[in-house]
């Protein structure tokens, strides 16, 4: 038994709701003294953790800085040790590319080619709207091939993501990247059996790009590595017997919250939006994840300020969310991203859960010092899907 | 390596005693601003956290509630999740009912067949002094098959205890249940070849219970689930190198201490009995293990004042169990029973442990905020038992 598999086999299906609110990014380390919590003004924050339970989680374990991947697989109880993501599929759904269960994807860049050498992978960083033409240009040009359909979708600068669309594809392939320049081009190899056919028609494809693309000067030809296939999770329905809506206004996670089985909203492009959608759409859901990007936009920044009214203005919306009256309301993030690291870090997220059934510690103010004093003490983030299912009551006990 | 195997390794025997003293779902959630620990008057349980190492330890793990099995076997350092108890054998245990290693257990109602279906799977809740007599009888009718004794052990209303001794008998059996009424009977399935036998045994039985009950107007028939055997758990003796005692009022705790191979004393029906039982035999035990329902009784019932006076009783006998001068004594619990919930729940244990290796943390109280604030944080209570072992000076060094 594991925690997968005993949550499976006691989770409850109850009128009881959940809002997961995720602010990403927003544990911090301290700038003249003060963590961007410390420093923002957050009175229903504040006040919200003197009734909750609070604590500090570990996204994937201590020391460990996850992507947004396993950071959020951990939090809505995927062990994200056990359900690796592969590379191609996140860089898919943060580029909103929509995969099916058949579909490979593969990240991409614009390189170019001179004799018989890549001399440069990143094609020179080309201007994002030449790559958006070349994209174009091949999807218009791309023949399917043994029945397989490929799209190009650009992204920034030299980077793409590329989608085979058909029957019998495999993810079981090598990177056909060398990761240097000055090398020589290096196919995609297969890495099992089954995986022989698919090599075929992506080394044709990374072929037929450089016939189409002869008179483009720096992007002639195209790298492909991290293929991956749509991963099959367990959905959160299957799991938990939930039926979930996620509301996000950036694409990896409407992509993420897909992969398990999630609803994906339309919930705009700003906060306003984001709560008038949660409002919108709570009586018809018992599991609400809302994912506030800004935080971590302004730590990745280096902008203290930008991160310190981000939480701000996050905070003005928890009257809304407590008016709801779900029966457990959340805040937390997926993983901290200090200004001063301008990155993603392993720090701990702040947790602060809200219930009936939570004892309530000490906690005063939603800091990572206060949480620190919490209950929950420091904890996996694994575990926030089971105390959130335990304290609405959609829990059954475990043995007799 | 693994946590039971390392034990397992570097345990070893020594003069020194631990007593367990667990104070059955002693953890609580407030009621008017307090839990049942802070209201409680515990003179004896606070000075002795003062002079303590304390924190919150997990039965199972964040969210789950555990039953008593589970519960118990963690705080023995059994780790639950691996060495899973069947609904049979709890039921057996709980009843009073001795299990030996061939036996099989499984759980019974009594039930109403009428044109093949069953009508009513509680016989009406007949009264337990029916049942009872309906047990005797069947008791005496019932032949042995192929060398296999059947006895029932009546429990309340419609519940008894079917326990088959002999050799050769299996648990991979399905229910013979199909859980709702007004539905045909359902045989037992064997779930294994080797359970073919079981399987035609049992389904005679049932059949033969049918002929016997004719002229029973409601309880004429019987269903069966949660088929289990005696587990085989290694002993404490073998994995701890300890000569353990269980003293207990409650069948439950007494079949589950005998089940990893502790001595079960005879220890009455009270706690002046229970302390008294203690004192009389800790001379010949080097781990003593002491089991107080009334706080769990009184939970379960939301009963707050009685729990708060259970725990208020269980702490005058504090001194007693000190002034046998153990080397370790820990004060906790299995699980929580908050008299606000009226059940078993997934909030983690108050513990406590004092010996003279112990740090000792800022705790002046013991209860659930303050243990929150030990030097153990939050722990999943496996590690009970190491560190028991440890502070008794019974654990070797890991490693060179």
């Amino acid at each position: 038994m594991d925690w997968e598999k005993i949550v499976r086999e006691i989770s409850t299906k109850t009128a009881s709701k959940i809002i997961l609110l995720v602010l990403d990014g927003l544990g911090g380390l301290p700038i003249q003294g003060k963590t961007e919590l410390e420093a923002a003004h957050t009175p229903n924050l504040d006040s919200l953790a003197a009734k909750s339970v609070c604590g500090l989680a570990d996204p994937v374990f201590m020391g460990i800085t996850p992507g947004s991947g396993p950071a959020h697989l951990s939090l809505f109880g995927y062990n994200p040790l056990k359900h690796l993501l592969g590379r191609g599929i996140l860089e898919a759904l943060g580029s909103g590319v929509e995969v099916a269960k058949n579909d490979l994807v593969a990240r991409g860049n614009f390189a170019t080619l001179r004799d018989n050498l890549i001399i440069d992978r990143r094609a020179g960083r080309i201007p994002t709207s030449a790559n958006e033409k070349l994209c174009q240009r091949l999807n218009s040009s791309l023949k399917s091939v043994e029945g397989i359909e490929i799209t190009l979708f650009p992204g920034k600068e030299h980077r793409f993501v590329v989608k085979f669309s058909g029957e019998g594809l495999s993810d079981a392939l090598s990177d056909a990247d060398s990761q240097k320049d000055n090398k020589p081009r290096v196919p995609a190899q297969a890495l099992s059996k089954e995986a022989a056919k698919t090599a075929h028609i992506v080394n044709d494809f990374m072929d037929e790009v450089i016939d189409l693309l002869q008179d483009s000067p720096k992007a002639n030809a195209v790298l492909l590595r991290g293929f991956s296939k749509h991963p099959s999770l367990p959905s959160m329905g299957e799991l938990y017997k939930l039926k979930p809506a996620a509301i996000a206004n950036y694409p990896m996670y409407k992509g993420l919250a897909r992969l398990i089985g999630m609803d994906v909203l339309t919930a705009g492009q700003n906060l306003p939006e984001l709560f008038a959608t949660v409002e919108k759409n709570y009586k018809d859901y018992d599991f609400i994840y809302v994912h506030v990007k800004k935080t971590d936009s302004a730590g990745e920044d280096g902008n203290f300020k930008a991160k310190k009214e981000a939480i701000e203005e996050s905070d003005t919306y928890i009257p809304r969310l407590l008016a709801l009256k779900p029966e457990v309301l959340v805040v937390t993030s997926d993983h901290s991203t200090p200004s001063l690291l301008k990155s993603h870090s392993w720090h701990p997220n702040p947790f602060l859960l809200f219930s009936k059934t939570s004892q309530v510690d000490k906690v005063r103010r939603f800091t990572e010092k206060e949480c620190s004093q919490g209950y929950l003490g420091r904890f996996q983030a694994i575990y926030a899907m089971s105390l959130m299912l335990a304290h609405a009551g959609k829990l059954k006990k475990f043995g007799a």
